[in-house]
Formats: structure tokens, sequence, C-alpha cells
């Protein structure tokens, strides 16, 4: 299959590159961000502050944001860093985690997208719903209630952005404003693991710093979480949780083969 | 046994109900909390920030304060975050991680239970009698040397406080001022791993979350780690230690049945 | 071999007399560095608030000062509590990560090292290469890039400052100025899990709390980690990573025996 082949190529990219990713983010999931930057072959680099952010993002090929715990040092810092990175071209990537929760991340979200140029904003459904409610016109309540009111509210929002728009769900939907692709790996179990959000999109931010189709990357990304969530649940014996399902899901991303990706994957074109 | 069908039906109640748990803790065992939540049924949020912690209080069940990593900032945090929860409501959880270790520990305590009225309170000895010298008188250096002075500086702390508390250890005693519980579950190993102290905590505030009777959740939060570490333990194999029983002790919180906590559970009334 | 025996030695002391280290390190790895310190039969503290580290520092037998995720609070801490180190004695060691990368990392390590006598300063070629800058003269651009050259400046370096320096690499070499100890044990995946160098700086920190000859306490932490790395290497089955590996990393630690040490390690004089 054409796309898979695809993703299975940038897959090699990011280990012959091995890409570093700033990442400027919450302190709960930090560790397993870096772990799976590594795992899946870039490096992580992780820095906050703002008299030293800049600088890094200067050494990098893609910085993440992710608003998991928000305070006014790493705002700042945020911004600084979106800033540089949009002047040096390299991809920038969004985590908009708890959006809405708090009018501190709402207003966040609203000077990040209004001061940097995303390349990829990924949330669950009514994550992206609330981004989209800072920059598009939602019309209707329900009207993200169906599948087709989703795409449309994504699609909307990537041209008003100019940016990959990510939902995820039982099935994922990413669009760059014109393509939608859908992906449907994965496994329940993730939802129950702290991180695996986060960690997707470092790995998002992986795959984009060694990869010029952002939306393709992202898919990649999405995929290489499923697959890695599908194959950690398979191999679960009795009496094993979700304490030997996060330790495998670092080993299977880190044993990922592209060949794994063709037969796995499910991902596909509107 | 009456008490263990008693946990064994809070339990279900986390599970039915999955209460929202917000955290203010340290950045040391934060992501082993957010983890421990998810094993239970429960759902975390961890924010700290003094621009949030109200709004997040208002969307929640519970809220655990642990100082393990004090800064001024988050202090300022903690107290409006409790004074919500108090206005709301909802259990308080207090783990006065080092209280006595220093100063500013010591006096974010006192600060903390002179504006907030906490639901339970959980340490080890040293811990609780550093929190009753705040508020009960101790009688004599020795006076919690023995079994008995120690149960009765918790209950004098408890009704001094209104409060549960919960004294871990060897033999848990957990006192709402008139009712003693004794609980004998755990391993000794659950000391070499950091944060299980703190995961106890999250569990307190699980339980806390999906039932009334604060007392019996605490119970039910101490045997549920103590049934687990046994568990883990009785699970090593050759060549296992600290980093294995971690893993497991997710794997065996998430997995815990209802019949496990009525065989294995010990815990008594006075 | 009489260096093993020695060091089989120090493994026994860190057991016996469990000593309380005191860490100002990131975010990122700090769990992994209590959950190591832990493992090898040390205490960890972890804090960092400048009103509360120089009374933490009263309490512990060392202080590891860790500079992954700085900012302008806790740069204030680490002076605070590295002079306070020195007062009293106990050894304070330093692991300079990613000096060079930015000015503010640069800057704090000259701040640091103006200000604190360390004991030890670990890092890898590069991170004590630019150490080395900021004090002893460093004769042509590729001075580094033979073994004897990287001697020459750690040697130097080491005399300078007083200090045992630690270049870990594939082969670690570690000075004080006048005698030279070469390490060998490791396996490259180490590279590939967050936070094994920052673990090695803990480890560090318990074998000082315990032993006075800094110089074969860092050799004895090297060669810990990397008996530790091996081990877990040999133990991976088909289909398990970095986050197996990871796992075992605290099962080999917390099971390392004199015997192993004395079998397994590889280090000489010069």
């Amino acid at each position: 299959m054409e796309v898979l082949n695809s993703i299975a190529n940038l897959l090699k990219n990011v280990r012959e590159k091995s890409p570093l990713v700033h990442h400027i983010t919450n302190y709960v999931t930090v560790n397993d961000c870096a772990n799976i930057t590594l795992a899946i072959g870039a490096s992580p680099i992780m820095a906050d502050d703002k008299k030293e952010v800049e600088q890094m993002v200067s050494l990098v090929s893609a910085l993440v944001i992710n608003i998991g715990t928000l305070n006014e040092r790493t705002i700042e810092s945020m911004v600084l860093a979106g800033k540089k990175a949009n002047e040096r071209g390299i991809p920038v990537i969004l985590d908009p985690v708890g959006i809405g929760a708090t009018t501190l991340r709402t207003d966040t979200v609203r000077t990040l997208i209004n001061n940097i140029k995303f390349s990829v904003i990924k949330g669950n459904m009514s994550e992206i719903k609330l981004v989209a409610g800072e920059k598009v016109e939602i019309k209707g309540v329900d009207s993200a209630a169906s599948e087709e009111g989703a795409v449309q509210i994504a699609k909307d929002l990537s041209k008003q952005l100019n940016c990959v728009i990510a939902i995820t769900g039982a099935k994922d939907i990413i669009t760059d404003g014109d393509r939608v692709l859908y992906a449907q790996n994965g496994h329940k179990l993730l939802g129950r693991v702290t991180g695996t959000g986060c960690m997707t999109a470092s790995l998002i931010g992986s795959y984009c710093g060694a990869n010029k189709d952002y939306l393709m990357a992202t898919a990649a990304a999405v995929i290489t979480m499923g697959i890695a969530g599908e194959k950690s649940m398979e191999s679960l014996k009795d009496g094993e949780g979700i304490g030997s399902f996060k330790v495998r899901l670092f080993d299977n991303v880190f044993n990922l083969t592209t060949d794994e990706i063709k037969e796995r994957g499910k991902v596909r074109y509107e």
C-alpha cells in the first residue's frame, strides 16, 4: 500500500538522521517523552528557561510544545522558542493538553497560535474543537458529534492556521486542509497509561524533524504509537497490566520495523 | 469479614465512578502518582499554577497535596486549591513529606492546616508526630515510642483537625478520632522504591473521590498498596529487583479484584 | 585484582551506611536518580528551594548537582547548597549536562565552579573539555581527539580544581590529577535510555557519601552502571528493547554483588 510504504520510509529517515527534538513540556510525562524519542531513533532535549530556549532551538530539528503543566515562567519560554523555531523554519508541534479546563490553558493556546506558526497541532476531539473555537466558526453545537463534522472542523482549522491537524481517538483524523488521512491502529489500554498522548506528540516531533511531509510524518507517528500499543497488548500475560504494558510500549517502538508498518498499519486517504 | 467486604465495595465504586483526582505534588514521583491513579480506575489531573488550580479543583472529586518538592510558587497554589476544595466540599488529602527536615516544610504544613480543612492526613510515624506537634500536646518524648502512644497521638490529632489520620508503617494505624483501624498488608521492599508513599496518597484520593467514608477509603488505599506490594514481591524471579517490582505494582493495582481484597486483606478494628 | 577488591568494599560500605544523598537535579530523570540511589543501597533526598536546601544539606552525606533543566530559581539554590556542603566537608558532585549548548549552561557551570569546591565532576568528553575551557588552557583544537590528550586535559583540570574528573565514554577515564583509572564496562544501549548519565552521577554521590576515596568511589559508580548495563543487555529476550532494559538496570544495580564486581569489573590504573 502506497501510504504505508511512504510511512515506512519516514521511519528509516528518523533512524538515519536521528533529529534533535527540543521539548518544552510538562513535568508529569517528560521522562516518557524523552525515552520514546530515543526509542524511535531521535534525540530529545528538554529545556524551558527563557534564557536558553532560543539557543537550544538553534541546535535542533523540531520543537514540541506541550501545555500539560503550565506556569508563567514556561509560557514565556514557549513563545520565545516557537518564534525562534519559525525563524529557522523548523517544525513546531503543539499538544494543547487540557485546553478548556481552565482559562489559563485556553488563553495560553490563543497566545501560542497568535505568536507561533505551528506545523502540527494534535489533540483529542474536544481539544481540537476548543482550539478551533479560537479561530474558526463551528456551525452548531453538534457539528463535531459526527465524523463528518469533525473532519470539517479539522480541515477548516488546518486551512486557517496553515498547519496539519491531528484528531486522535479510536479513529485518528489527520489533515492538511486538503488531504485527509484516517488511521486506526491502537488499543484502548493506551488511555490507561499517562503520557501516551504526550509521547505521540514527541513521535510527531521526531518524524517531522527528519521528514518534510508533515501530514505523512504525523500519520507515521500516530501509526507508530498505535502499532506499539497493539503489540504491547498482545504480549501481556496473566497478571500483567498497565505497568508491563508501558514498559513494552518503549520496547515495541524501539523494535518497530518498516515491515511491521507495512503489515500492521491501518491508514487510508479519505 | 465485614470490613473487607466494605473495602471491596469501595473499590467497585472507584472503578464505576472513575473520579478525577487533582494533584499538587512533587516532580520526583508525579508520573507514578498519575499512573497509580489510572491503575486503580480513577483519573489524575496535575496542575500547580495559581492561575488555574481553583478552576481545576472545580472539575474534580478529590484533591491531593504533597509537599515533596516545595517551592514558593506551589505553596500559594496549594492554599488556593485547598480552600476551593473546602468550599466545594470535596475531600482534601495531605501527604506532609519530610516535615521536620526543614523549616520550610514545617512552616508550610502549619500554613496548610491553618488554612485548609483536610479530610485525610497520611504520613509515617515521625511525620504524623511532627504534624501533631503543631496542634496537640504530646506528653513526654517517648509517648510515641509505643503503639499505644502512637494511637493516642493519632486520635488526638484526628479530633483536633476533624480529619482522618493514617500512620503508615509495618502496621498501619488509621483513625477518625473514634474508630481505629489496623492494617498489615505490605512488604518492606515498598520502602526501597521511591514514591510508594506518594502513590498511597494518590490511592487515598482516588478512594475518597468515590466514597464518602474517608476512614474506610483510607484503609482501602493502604490495603490496596499493601496487597499490590505483596503480590509484586511474590512474583519476583531470580535476578529481578526493584525495577521489576515497581512495574508489577502498577500491574497488581490495575488487576486487583474485590475477591483478592477479601482474601488477602489484613485489617481489623481496635 | 587489587582495584576490584577495593571497589567491592566500597559497595559494602554504601549498603552498610546507606548515606543520604541530596540531589538538585533536572525534572526529566529525577525519578530514575532517586530509584538508582535506592537500588545501590543509599537514600535520596530531592529538594531545590533556596529556603530549604541549606538545611537539607545539613542532614546528608553527599550532594549531587545536575544542570539538566536549569532555571534561575534552582541556580541560586545550587550555589547555596554547594557552599553549605563545602562548609560541612561533605562531597559535592557536578554533572554539567549540556554545557556549551547554551550560554546559560556555560555561565552556570562557571558560577558553580567559582563558588563551590567540587569533589567530583563527571561528563562526557565534550562536556569535560568545556568545563576545562573555563579553567585550563587546552593546547590546540585537536588535543582532546587523542586519548592521551583527553587524559592530559582531565589531569590538568583535576589539579586546577583539586577535584576528581571522570570522562565517561566507551572507555571511562577517571583521575585525581595523579592517579588515572580506566574503566571499560558498559554497553552502547545505555546511551539510548535517558538519564543513565544522571544516574551515574547519583551513584557517584552514593559511593562518595559512604567512602572517603573519591577517585575509587567514582570508579566504583561507573563500574556499577557499566556492569548493570551489560547484564541488562544480556538478559534481553526477543522483542524486548529499551523499556525492559531500563527496568533491568534497576534490578541489576539492586542485585549487584561484590563477587560480580570482582568477576566482571574492567578497571585498571594507567
